[in-house]
C-alpha cells in the first residue's frame, strides 16, 4: 500500500478491540522466576495469594501457560469508553528531524486518567466485583495509578481506598481532586487509620511518608477489612497481562496498512507500559515468525536494567512484599529528589526481567534534562504535552530517528506514548525555567542499595 | 439503521473533515448588526480594522454573504492531529439516568489545550503567518484560549505573546507553564511592557488586573510592534466561521448512521462553542429545511441571554473596542468572585444574539453547584472529566434527559462537549469539600450594569 495513504491517526473500530489478552509467559522458553515467600524461600502458592488478591487474579498472576485470555465484556464495554486509542504517524516529528526514519506512536494518554494504567484498573476492579467484594485499596504516588483505580471504581460502584504518599498528597492537591471527584477515599500516608501508619507516626511525626509506607498500609486494609483486596498498577505479571492490548491493538492497526516496525521503544519503571506494548511483537520473536528490536528507555537516575543486578528482591521499600527475580537496585534505594521524571521503581517486572538477561530486549538510559527537550519539541510539532515518564520514549525515537538522519535508513520505529503531562507542570517549570538538573547515581550510591538485597532461604 | 449499531463513538476518517466552513450569516434573513465606530457611531470598515486584525480575518469578519469558506489545506493538516473529534454516544450515561432519551456529545477536549479554542487559533495563527507576519498577541483569564494559541503559533512557528490577568497568572501556574512549554511569552497584566499597563501600574501598584486591562495591553502591543496583530478567541464572527468545523463534524457524524437530534445544547459565555456546534442545524432551520430546539446555557451569575439587554455595547471593560449589537449586563458587569465555572463575559456573539432575538433558539441559566454535580455524575459514568464551562451543557441535557424519563418520549439529545476540567481543580476541591456556593445577581446588581451601557451616536 502506497506510503501516503497512511493517516496521521489509524484508529481501529470498536469490534476491533482485542477479544482475548496475550500472556507472553505462554511463548517464554525461560519463564519468569516465580514470586516466593519471604519467610520459607518457597514458591507463593495460589491460596497464600488469595487473601491479598482476588482469585482470577491470583489465577493469572500464576498461568504461564495460556496464551490467550478471554477479556470479559462488561471490560470490553469499559474499553468502548476510550479504546481503540490511536496509533499515530508522527509526520510533523519527521519533519522538523528531517528525517527519513518513519515514526509511529501508541497513544494510551487520551482518557481522563491520562494514561495506559486505566486498562489494568478497570479488569482489576471487574474481578473484584465480580467476586462481589466491596472494595479495593491501594497505594499511589505521582498519581495515575490512584486515579485510573477511582475511575474504574466509580464506572462499576466499588469503594475505592487510596493511600497516597502525603507529600504528593500535599503537593499534588490537583490529582487528589480528581480521585475525590470519582468517589475515592484519599488518604494522606502514613496516616492513622492503619497499625502501621500509627506505627510510623509514633516513631516520626513529622514524616513525609513514601510508597513503602503507602504499600504497607493498603495492603494492611485490604486483609483487616472484610470485603476487599489489594490491587497493584505494575509490576504484576496480571498487570502486563491485561495492558498486551495496548500491543494487541497497536500491531492491528499497523498490519492493516502493511508496517512492520524495525524497532520498537518503550520506557521502562516496573514494567506495565513496555509490556504491553511489546507482547504480541516478542510473541512472533519468541515463536521465530518475525524480529524486531525492542528498547525499554530507563532514567540514568534509576537505572534498573543497565546497572541493576537480576536477584530476588522485595518489590516494595518495607519489605513486606513477596520476592521477586528482577533486575533490581534494591529495594532500599530511592532515586535523588531532583528526579522529576517518574519511573522511579527500584526494580522490574519479573517477565521483562527474563527476557532481558535472555538477550530478547535491550536497554537504554537517559538522564532527565535531556528528556524534557525531547518533550518540549514533542509537544511542539506533535501538539500533545507528554507525561515525563512517556517523554524518556520520545527521546530514544528521536535519537535513533537522527541515526537514520545520518544514515539515510528508512527505520520504522514504533514508541508508546504512555500518557499526557497535565498533572507534570511542576516538573516542567523547572525545565521551562532553565532549573533541571540531572543526577546520575554512582557506583558507591549502587552499591548502598545493592547492599539492601535479602539473602533468599534456599528452595525445597 | 439498527439502533444497537450505533457504537459508543463515531470518528469519522481524516478525509471527512471539512474542506469549507459554514458561514451562518449567509442564511440569516435578519443579518448581525454591524460593528461600529464608538466615536462616530459608523460601521467599522475593512481599513478600520485591519490594523488590528489580519487581512484575510478581517474579511471573514466581515462578510454576511458568503455561505462556505474554503478551510486552507494547512490548517486542515493542522486539523488532522486532533481532528475529527469523536462523537460519543453517552450510552453509560444514559443508563445511570433511566432515560429513553437518546444522548449524543461532541467531545472537544481531546487536545492538549483541552477545548475547542484550537480549532479557531490554528486558523487566525495561519491567516497571520500567511500575511508574512512575525506573531500575535492576545489575552488570557482562564487560560484555555491562550493554550491553544500558544499550540499553534508553536506549529507555525510564530511568535505569541499572551497578556494573562495577573491573578491567573498567579493562581493557576500550571496553565501558565503549558503555554511557556509551548514557546509562548507569557506576562501577567498589568504589566510595564505597555503604556496602558505603566499608567495602570502606576495608579494601582497592587491590582490583579481584569481582562478589560489584558485586552488593552495585548491590543497595545499588537499595534505598537512591528509585524503584529491582535487575535481573539470567542465573540467575533470570524471565530464562529472557524468553530462551525464542531457542527459540521457531528451532523456529519450522525447522517452516518441516519440519526436527526431534536435537540442541541451547548454553553455560551461568548458563544464561540455553541455557534460552531448549532452552525449547520441552524443552517436547515433557516432554510426551512429541517427543525431543530436549540437551547444555549449560560450560568445564572452571568445571564446575558436571559437576563441581558440587546443593545450597542462595548466588548471589552476597558472600553477601547468597538461596539457590538448583542445581549448585554454592561460592559461593567463582573460575576461574584464566588464563581467558579467559566462563561463570565459580560456580552455574547452578534449572531447568536439576533438568532435569540428572532426566536430562533432558546436559553436557559443554571446555577453552579448544581452545574459540578452534573460535572460529578457525567465523571464517574463517562469517564471524561468536563471543563465547568461543557459542564453547563452537561447539566441541560441531564435535565431534559430526566424530563424524558417521566415523559417517556425517547428523544434524541445532542451537546457540545467543550473541554476538560483538568486545570480547574481548584473548583472541583471546593465542590468535593462542599463549599460551592450559588449567586444570583439581584435586579439591583443587573441595574448597575446597564447603567454602563454606551449612548451610541447617531448612525449618520
Amino acid at each position: 500500500m502506497s506510503e501516503t495513504k497512511i493517516p496521521y491517526k489509524i484508529y481501529l473500530s470498536e469490534n476491533e478491540i482485542p477479544k482475548q489478552w496475550y500472556n507472553l509467559r505462554a511463548d517464554m522458553k525461560n519463564k519468569p522466576a516465580p514470586l516466593l515467600n519471604p519467610a520459607t524461600g518457597q514458591p507463593l502458592k495460589a491460596e497464600e495469594l488469595s487473601g491479598i488478591f482476588c482469585e482470577e487474579l491470583v489465577k493469572q498472576e500464576l498461568d504461564n501457560d495460556t496464551a490467550y485470555v478471554d477479556i470479559p465484556q462488561e471490560i470490553r464495554d469499559f474499553y468502548k469508553m476510550y479504546r481503540p486509542s490511536p496509533l499515530v504517524r508522527a509526520y510533523c516529528l519527521e519533519k522538523a528531524l528531517g528525517t527519513p526514519a518513519k515514526i509511529y506512536y501508541k497513544f494510551e494518554g487520551n482518557n481522563t486518567s491520562g494514561s495506559h494504567k486505566l486498562n489494568s484498573a478497570i479488569a482489576q476492579a471487574y474481578y473484584a466485583k465480580n467476586q462481589g467484594l466491596k472494595g479495593v485499596t491501594t497505594e499511589t504516588g505521582a498519581g495515575q495509578w490512584g486515579t485510573a483505580l477511582s475511575m474504574a471504581c466509580a464506572y462499576l460502584g466499588l469503594d475505592c481506598k487510596v493511600y497516597m504518599v502525603k507529600v504528593s498528597y500535599e503537593q499534588k492537591p490537583f490529582r487528589r481532586e480528581v480521585m475525590r471527584t470519582y468517589g475515592a477515599e484519599v488518604t494522606p500516608s502514613p496516616s492513622n487509620t492503619t497499625a502501621i501508619g500509627r506505627k510510623i507516626l509514633a516513631e516520626n511525626p513529622d514524616t513525609t511518608g513514601s510508597l513503602g509506607c503507602a504499600i504497607s498500609e493498603a495492603v494492611e486494609a485490604a486483609t483487616s477489612n472484610e470485603g476487599y483486596r489489594y490491587v497493584l498498577g505494575s509490576v504484576l505479571n496480571q498487570v502486563l497481562l491485561h495492558q498486551s492490548v495496548i500491543g494487541l491493538e497497536a500491531k492491528a492497526a499497523l498490519d492493516k496498512y502493511g508496517v512492520k516496525p524495525d524497532m520498537i521503544i518503550g520506557c521502562a519503571g516496573g514494567g506495565s507500559n513496555l509490556g504491553g506494548l511489546i507482547a504480541p511483537f516478542m510473541g512472533e520473536k519468541l515463536r521465530g515468525e518475525n524480529d524486531y528490536e525492542i528498547l525499554a528507555v530507563e532514567p540514568a537516575s534509576c537505572p534498573s536494567f543497565t546497572r541493576g543486578k537480576y536477584a530476588y528482591d522485595f518489590c516494595d521499600t518495607g519489605n513486606i512484599c513477596p520476592l521477586a527475580k528482577m533486575y533490581t537496585l534494591g529495594s532500599k534505594f530511592i532515586p535523588s529528589a531532583n528526579h522529576a521524571g517518574g519511573l522511579r521503581f527500584h526494580g522490574m517486572s519479573t517477565v521483562l526481567s527474563q527476557l532481558y538477561d535472555d538477550g530478547l530486549m535491550k536497554a537504554t538510559a537517559v538522564e532527565q534534562s535531556s528528556v524534557f527537550e525531547a518533550a518540549e519539541q514533542f509537544a511542539r510539532t506533535e501538539g500533545i504535552l507528554p507525561a515525563p515518564e512517556s517523554a524518556h520514549a520520545i527521546r530514544a525515537a528521536i535519537d535513533e530517528a537522527l541515526k537514520c538522519k545520518e544514515t539515510g535508513e528508512e527505520k520504522t520505529i514504533l514508541f508508546g506514548l504512555t500518557g499526557t503531562g497535565y498533572f507534570d507542570l511542576v516538573a516542567y517549570q523547572k525545565f521551562n525555567d532553565g532549573e533541571m538538573t540531572d543526577y546520575i547515581p554512582t557506583d558507591e550510591d549502587l552499591a548502598a542499595g545493592f547492599a539492601t538485597l535479602p539473602e533468599v532461604p534456599s528452595q525445597g
